[in-house]
This record gives structure tokens, sequence and C-alpha cells, in this order.
């Protein structure tokens, strides 16, 4: 009863909620650049704000060093699961600006989707969620289930302070499983739900040769250019085969199951897929594994940027003292960050030439997670999936990293539980991110259902749930 | 009587001469950034306004498509040779800006230096023979010899509006041979002389790869990210030795003599000087050649800038569409830059993997040159120099490239004659460049110098001096 008047409102309200999340998405909040960071605390106050005239009374923000996080909690059902629901307000940098058809911050509907950064990743899907609980407590008064938000606004930069804000207030935070939605599923009407992501590690590898920058009418040809030790260095560190050479990088990596690795060739995208969309003239990468594998089981070391040398217009005839290329990898199960760091700079130690110097710096890991598909939870997600989008959800893993993944598991002792409503063409971290708006209503829907659902299991043991050992035997 | 007049002139004006090429150093003139045309006009208007206040009466600034260039000329010696004075007033972009101690534009005196983006290339260097006009005409009301002067605007960015202007006022140009002062001499001391300039090809090459940026955590691993195929590309057009890697671009490289190698060995920079100026680890490039060498007698290929994805603060997850790197080659006689170019496209080609695109654009190309040491303008130049500096000139050759010079031979059929007052610690195109002032003292006094010793010359033939056999026969 209380569930069909929460999906009527959802539905009444939907021209309030989609005017809502403009206001929401014209905050610049960019986590990685210090200049925002005043809209970062404007938008954390907005939404702490929408929160309590929700109806969730205690909402507030909480300094969390870097950039502010948003908390509310609502415990009235002692019975009852509690399901801490994550999202977060924080956005990638917007550049290359001139390749937005409409700016950035200035959210446009064209067609049934809504232009922005941040439209997807992760404000537009983080607020289904906001809106879920807005239809339930304005309706009901009350939730189905126990549930704590936690939206943070440093997940685009490592949320570097995150573990330490969940240690420091535990019991604020204790749940029995996490929520994310910060994914992207196959198509508006095949619903998904990520069982797996990626760890991750970036790195920045700067260059110093000379001791300033050269005329390179005058030194080149004599001088070890930066610019050039570190293509050098960079073009080695992969092999022909698309591996990364990096001595005992694979030692770790779990070898998937037969089974699995059918199951994915079933529900996830084709080879022919993923090149239409990304419109790459071929496949690349790790040979003996699909495109899809290769994003998902298989590790990854992209180069993000490249920084160095004169980039105005015009040339120059300059050899700069240093140049750097900012780097990220993408682990599996079970690898570990910190030692794919160790090895990594070792490698970089030897293959840099005497003629120049490399130096490392670290700004971001996190481990891979993998979740049982047995969990009650992941059930509950899967009800909601097919209620709220009407058709049956697929299981898959994400090539994408959720840090707050790797720190739920080990600071709260919980599983995430990760459903998404971007779409493939959704465009995250690029010029154009758009959030297909149909996807969006599911979503609030999907959120009320899985609510729902949760409610209906019984109270979940604090036990960790993420099993080391799942993809050998729970595929679906 | 004449000429000790205007040494003493030029003595006594010292510190008026410093403070006028403190005002020419204000003006950005930076010709690769449209956002400085106008600045551009108003240091036109300035040196042109300089000129005539010296005497030149009929100095103006002369349209010319990107930048203007300013003209005077002084023809009342029907017997005496005319000698076409050349310098550019553009700059160098001065990039990167916070490694300035002091900016660019605020031209600087610290020590016996003075600080500004031009001090040396080409402002300070080219208002020495300003202002040794003046020193002449001021004190004497007329030149010893005829002079046309033609300071242009755009020599940074290739000079390429220069060629047709000289064809078109052929006449007005007309001369015997040209002098230009935009080079550095290894010490106070130690004056020199360029016999012999680098050719140049600049190029931009660009790689595409998937149809827009995508999430290098969905992606990464599957898709051949432009950034590392740009650097695979780079790593491979120089092999295990330090050579180009271009089949065929070393065919029309001519052979030094030993002679030639064994003069250069005995009066250019050691290995050793180089690496301690450069601050350099250790010297690179091609094996088999001394590092004064393989910057002068020795094609040589360098990165000059790399662009592609994100390189702003922090990090972000992203493979981007495309990526590009500016390259600039240093060609030597006999190398033409249109087969050059021809050569490294057909390479360009062979080498891209065919998962990306490779974009080739020609920016900019001249000619390498060599001239005459038997010219009487060169014996002239040495006089002024041994006279200016108070010891004995090197003839060197430069790794530079000076457009003009292939300009200067092919359109009016004219040797240039090359001597510098920059130093090696000149950090010409880097921050920081700095002018010696005793040089630009001395750099005055040559320049008259120079003028006198050319008009005890006989009036040189028109024919053009520039050997292609020189440095076979003609080392000192």
């Amino acid at each position: 009863m209380s569930l069909s008047r929460a999906l009527r409102y959802s539905v009444i309200q939907r021209p309030r909620f989609l005017a809502e999340l403009k206001d929401f998405i014209r905050f610049p909040t960019v986590s990685a650049q210090p200049k925002f960071a005043v809209d970062m605390r404007r938008c954390a106050a907005w939404l702490a704000s929408d929160l309590r005239r929700s109806g969730l009374k205690g909402a507030r923000v909480i300094a969390n060093g870097e950039h502010p996080l948003v908390y509310a909690s609502w415990r009235h059902a002692p019975r009852r699961p509690t399901v801490l629901i994550y999202g977060h307000y924080d956005v990638q940098p917007p550049e290359p600006l001139h390749e937005w058809i409409t700016p950035p911050f200035e959210p446009t509907v064209r067609g049934r989707d809504l232009y922005g950064r941040g439209a997807c990743d992760d404000k537009g899907q983080m607020f289904a969620h906001v809106k879920a609980l807005e239809c339930y407590l304005r309706t009901r008064g009350r939730l189905p289930v126990n549930v704590v938000c936690l939206f943070e606004g440093a997940e685009e930069i490592g949320s570097k302070n995150l573990s330490s804000i969940l240690q420091k207030h535990r019991s604020s935070f204790a749940a029995d499983v996490a929520i994310l939605s910060d994914m992207r599923i196959p198509a508006p009407n095949r619903p998904a739900i990520d069982y797996a992501v990626r760890g991750s590690l970036a790195v920045e590898l700067e260059v110093r040769g000379p001791g300033h920058d050269l005329h390179s009418g005058e030194f080149g040809g004599a001088v070890h250019n930066p610019l050039q030790a570190l293509a050098e260095i960079l073009s080695k560190l992969h092999d022909e085969r698309g591996r990364i050479a990096i001595p005992g990088f694979y030692r770790r990596v779990r070898v998937a199951t037969t089974r699995e690795r059918d199951y994915l060739k079933r529900v996830g995208p084709t080879d022919k897929a993923i090149l239409e969309e990304t419109k790459a003239r071929g496949g690349w990468g790790e040979h003996g594994y699909t495109l899809f594998e290769r994003t998902t089981l298989r590790p990854a070391l992209t180069i993000n940027g490249l920084v160095g040398g004169y980039q105005g217009p015009g040339g120059k005839g300059v050899i700069p003292a240093a140049a750097s290329a900012k780097l990220s990898f993408r682990l599996v199960p079970d690898q570990d960050p910190h030692e794919v760091d160790r090895l990594f700079r070792a490698q970089i130690e030897r293959i840099t030439p005497p003629t120049v110097r490399s130096i490392v710096r670290s700004t971001a890991a996190a481990r891979p997670a993998v979740v049982s598909l047995k969990h009650p939870a992941i059930r509950a997600a899967a009800v909601a999936c097919r209620k709220g989008f009407g058709s049956e959800p697929v299981f898959l893993r994400s090539g994408g990293t959720i840090p707050v993944v790797d720190a739920f598991q080990k600071v709260l002792g919980i599983p995430t539980v990760i459903m998404g409503f971007a779409l493939p063409n959704s465009r995250i971290h690029a010029p154009n991110e758009r959030l297909h708006l149909p996807n969006f209503y599911n979503g609030i829907d999907t959120g009320i259902w899985f609510m729902t659902a949760l409610a209906a299991t019984q109270r979940h043991s604090r036990k960790p749930e993420i099993s080391r050992s799942f993809s050998r035997n729970v595929v679906p």
C-alpha cells in the first residue's frame, strides 16, 4: 500500500525531480581543481538541505579535509536491515571545454537525455536514490528499512580521506550492506548488477633531463630530450602481445573459470558492440581475451595524460627540462595496488635510460573487489531492477574502480551492491556527458523497490560477504 | 676620424641605449600567439620611429600578412657595398611563466645581465646594429656603406611571408651581403662567426583513436589509447645507435672532411662543456660524433611538445580521442626539407599501428646553408669582431635554423654573415633569457667596425657566394 503510493508520487513529481537535478548539476563540483572548493561547499549544503526537505531531518554537511561529505540517517525500523546509500557529488574535470555542445554546468535536455558534467557520474544516479527516499518519506512518513546516506565530494580524486572518517564515526555509518549507483547498464531495457570492480593505482611519472629548457636548434641531437625518453619508457610498458611488461605484474591475477567467461560472453557486450560504441578502428590489448574480458577480468595500464614542452599555438624550438605522464592501472583480484606500485617503480628504474632521471609519484590506490551473488541484498537488487525497469537484470563485472567499495569492506565489513542507471553512450568522463531520463525515472522506482525488497529479507549478519572465491562457483 | 667619434658616442650613450632596449623588450611580441598581434604592431611602429630618430628618415612599417616588418634604407655611398642588416623583433612564447625570476616582459638588470624574453633573441642583438647606425649617423651624418634594414616579426614562426615580400620589393632590398646577429658566441672574450646554419622542418603528428574520449576504467585494456600509440610511434623514430630511423633520411647528408672536423673539435665546445652547460646527465644521440658535431654537422629530430589527455591538477580516468606531438627536424647540407617531409610521412604511415590513424601537418621548412669564408664580408666581420671584442673570432657552424638565410640566398642571391652577441648561458627560448650587457656594448662597436671594414673592400659582385662545397676546402 505504502509502496504503491510512493511509486505514484514518483511519477507525479518527475518534472520537479528533473528541475532539482538540474540545480544539482549547475554546481561546478570539480574536486580535482582547487578553484572550485567554494562550489563544492555550496553544493554539499544544497544537498543536505534537499535531504532535510525530503524528511531526513538530521541531514548535515561534515567537513572531511579536502571536500565535505553529506550525511543523513533514518534508523526507526529496529528489526529491519540497514542500508548505506552511497553516492558522490563531485565530478570529473569538464575539459576539453570546446567539445561540449552546451556548457558542462548548464544542464540541458535534448531529446530524452539530460546533458551536463555529472548528469550520470554520479549526480544523476545518486539523486535517483535521494528521490526514492523522498517518495517514501513524503507519502508514508517512514522508510521500510533503516538508511544511512553518505554522499562524498572526493570520489574522482581517490576518496583519500573517506576511510579515516568511516573509521572515526564507525557507529554512525554502521550498516548491513551498502548500495551505490555509479555504473553503466547495457541498454535502457537491460538493467544490470555489478558483482566486481577493478582496483586502481594512479601514478605520475616525471622524466627529468637537462637542468633547464634548451633551444632545440642549439642542442637538438646531443641531449636526451625528456619528451623522447618519456616516449621510450612508455612504449616499453606493454609487450607485443598487449600484456603489461612489468615483471611479476600478473602473478596474483586470478584466472577466471570457463563458466564465468562463458556467462560473461553471453551477457556482456561483444567485441563488435564495444568497437561500435568507441568507434575505435580495431581491438587492442591482451591477446587471448575478448575486449569485454580485457576491461573487466584482466588488468590494464592506461596513459591518461602527457605534459611536456610547448603546447600552445604554432611551434617552439625547445627541449624541455622535464616531461611527465599521468598513468593509471586497473587491477583485478587478487592484485594489491601497493605491491603493483613497488613493481612499477622497480621496472621504471630498470628501463629509465642513464641520460635522464625518473620520478614516480603515486596519487591514488584502491583494491579490486568482488561480491557474492548469494547475498540477500543482491537478490533484493535483482527484484528491484526487474520491477523498476520491467526486465531481468544481468550480472556483470565492471571495468571501473570505486574506491569506497574497498573502504566499506575494510572499515565497515560490509559488501556493496552496485546497480547503475548510466548507458554505454552516456559519455562518462568525456565531453557531452548525458543521462537518459527514462533511466533516471526507472532508477527512482528501482530505489523504492530495493528498499521494499530488502525489508522482506531477515536482518543481515555483519559478517563480511565479499568472497575471494566468488568467481569460481557462484556465477548465476 | 668619423670612426673614433662614432665609437666615443657609443660609450657615452650606453645608459640611454640600455633604457631604449628595455623599452623595446617591454612589448610582448610573441608572434606565435594571436592575442599579441596589437603589441606586434605597436612594437614595429616604435622601432621605425627609433630608426627615424637615429637618422634613417625613411624608416617605415610594412604590412606583411601575419606581422608587419620594419624597413629602412640609406643609399648615399654609390661606390661602396650595400649591406642588408637583418633582425627580428618577435620573440618565443615565454611559457612556462612560473619559472621566470622576474616577469618576461619586465626587463630587469641583475649583475651585468639584462633579463627578459627577447633580451638576446633577437631584440638585444639586432638593437646593437641599430645603435651602431645611430652612432655613425649622429656623429657624422652619414654611413660608410650603403645600408638596408629589414627587421621582421615572424622569425619565430617560420618567416613564412618573408620570401614573397623580398620577391615583390626585390630592388628595395637589393644588397651585396646580409648580416644578422642571432647566435651565441663561446664566451664574452671569444667572438665567433657562423659559417653554416642547419635547416629545419617542423611538423605536427596527430594520432586519432576512438571517436570520442572514453572512460579508462570502462575501456582501459581494450582500445588503443592514442597517447599510447603516439609514444610507440615516437619511440620508433630513432634507432638504438641514436640515428633517425627514417629510410633515406641520411642519403643527402654531406660527409664532413677530417680537416673541418678537426678544426671544429679545436674551436668548438667540448662534450664536457656542453654537458656542464645543459646540466644533462650524459650525452645522447648519433654514435661516432662529438656532441657539438651532433648539433651542427649532423641532423636531428626533436620532440618539442606533447599534447593529449588530461593535464590539469590531480588525475582523470580518460582515454582521449586524439593526441599529438610537435616535432622539428634540424637538417644539414644537402638535405632538402621537402624531401624529408615526404620521407617522414611515408615512415609514419608505415609505423602507425592499424588500430589508430596518423595525421601529419607540416608547419615550417627552411633549407640548411653554408657560406664561403673567402667572402670579403666574412673578412670584414672578422676584423669587426677582433676590434669590437678585442680578440680573434672563431669560425663555427650553428645548430640552429635561420630561415631568412635561405630566403636571402634564394631570392636576393646574397650570402649572409652571422655574428652573434649571445652566450651559452643566455637561456635563449627558455625562462630567464638574458643578455650579457658587455656583449651588447661590444656588439654596438662591432657593428660600427663592420661597416667601416666593409667600406674598405671593393664593391661586391652580386654573384651568389654560398658554396655547396665549402666545407671541403675553406676551413681556416
